[in-house]
């Protein structure tokens, strides 16, 4: 059953089934970290029901959004929404594997590569297989995106990412084994004395080392243009 | 010239050469942040001149503390504070080289080892040879460090260490390289609004994947028993 949520940023909207897999407010968190010019050539992967290239088309202006999204259904709502929000311009999503993402682009290399991925490697699986797909990895997995991401980006092309604290020495062994270095993280407080749960990170593709991480930072100091998750 | 600095912690004092190196308050932090049993067989490396084996002796109250420093002089210096503070039956002081620790070990392997390490691999450095030698990777480096400590370690022992925000990412792929893994980091916050320089990491030798991160320190949340550094 497919319903048009109301994103709350310029009029936007993204169709998705309550009863499958719905974004998280960690889709925004990165669609609020992610930095690009106009111009840029950007690639998302793992893009769901696509709420953060519908977010970014708008924020940034983004106008060559190519988006990746394995899953059939999560795709087919997803051009669906592109449509209703007139983007068709703007955002191209692509229902294919990652590893032939390359094969789409227009030119030599992407700009910009972001991912909110699959978050668990085990545990405990929805029975859902459209949420399982899209919460673990089953479909694809942290190595398998990043080396995705290095075969598409540029030199000097930037890689945002959000995960889970918990997996953040595989995310950054990961990226410094694909060539594409960690520069930046940003940890993200649920309040002052709560361990945190997700981070994210911007990586350069042949970056040098050396690394930096953002003074605290709270969920809503990111959610500021989209108040879903307040 | 020797002098005598009070920790203004159980009368605990450290000699030092104020036209030297001296300790900084990461030394003071990392002696803060280790947990240990009494009964522990305890590890560290790049000692200087002994000030945090030297806390860890009373505020602990670890028994059987081993401490490597190769610069003769401080070496030399860490051997007067031993004497001074009444600390022979607890600590004790080695001039060799890290990865010849193993050799000293009067059991199987260590419970704990931790190290406050020289923190750059390049940039400038001091004129002192003792200083440089004791913030720059001249006469050991991380990996290095992380190896030896493989190897004193027994398994499920833990490795404490305080580095540089700046190389987050050499250290814990190099933990995870030498099969000493990363659990839980505590980044310090000089201010809530300021970017932190410093983080402390526990890691277990063996350990299975799985990271936290602490809810938001600050340099003063390790350093109350020791006001040195307010």
């Amino acid at each position: 059953m497919e319903e048009i949520l109301d994103l709350k940023f310029q009029n936007l909207k993204v169709i998705q089934d309550p009863e499958g897999y719905c974004f998280t407010s960690d889709s925004v968190l990165l669609a609020n970290y992610v930095k690009s010019k106009a111009s840029d050539t950007v690639v998302e992967f793992c893009a769901g029901s696509g709420v953060v290239s519908i977010l970014l088309s708008k924020k940034q202006k983004m106008e060559k959004i190519f988006a990746f999204e394995i899953q059939k259904r999560l795709f087919d709502m997803f051009q669906k929404s592109i449509k209703l929000n007139g983007l068709e311009e703007k955002i191209t999503a692509v229902n294919d594997r990652l590893e032939n993402a390359v094969e789409y682009l227009s030119q030599e290399g992407a700009d910009v590569v972001l991912c909110n991925p699959p978050y668990h490697e085990g545990g405990d699986q929805s029975d859902k297989k459209e949420v399982a797909i899209a919460t673990h990895e089953v479909e694809t997995n942290l190595e398998s995106i990043v080396k995705s991401a290095n075969k598409v980006l540029k030199f000097g092309g930037k890689f945002y990412m959000v995960h889970r604290v918990d997996r953040l020495v595989d995310v950054l062994c990961t990226m410094r084994k694909y060539k594409i270095e960690p520069k930046k993280i940003n940890i993200i407080y649920p309040k002052i004395q709560a361990e945190p749960v997700v981070f994210l990170v911007t990586a350069i593709k042949g970056g040098k080392k050396g690394l930096r991480m953002s003074k605290v930072n709270f969920a809503e100091d990111f959610n500021k243009s989209c108040q879903l998750f307040d």
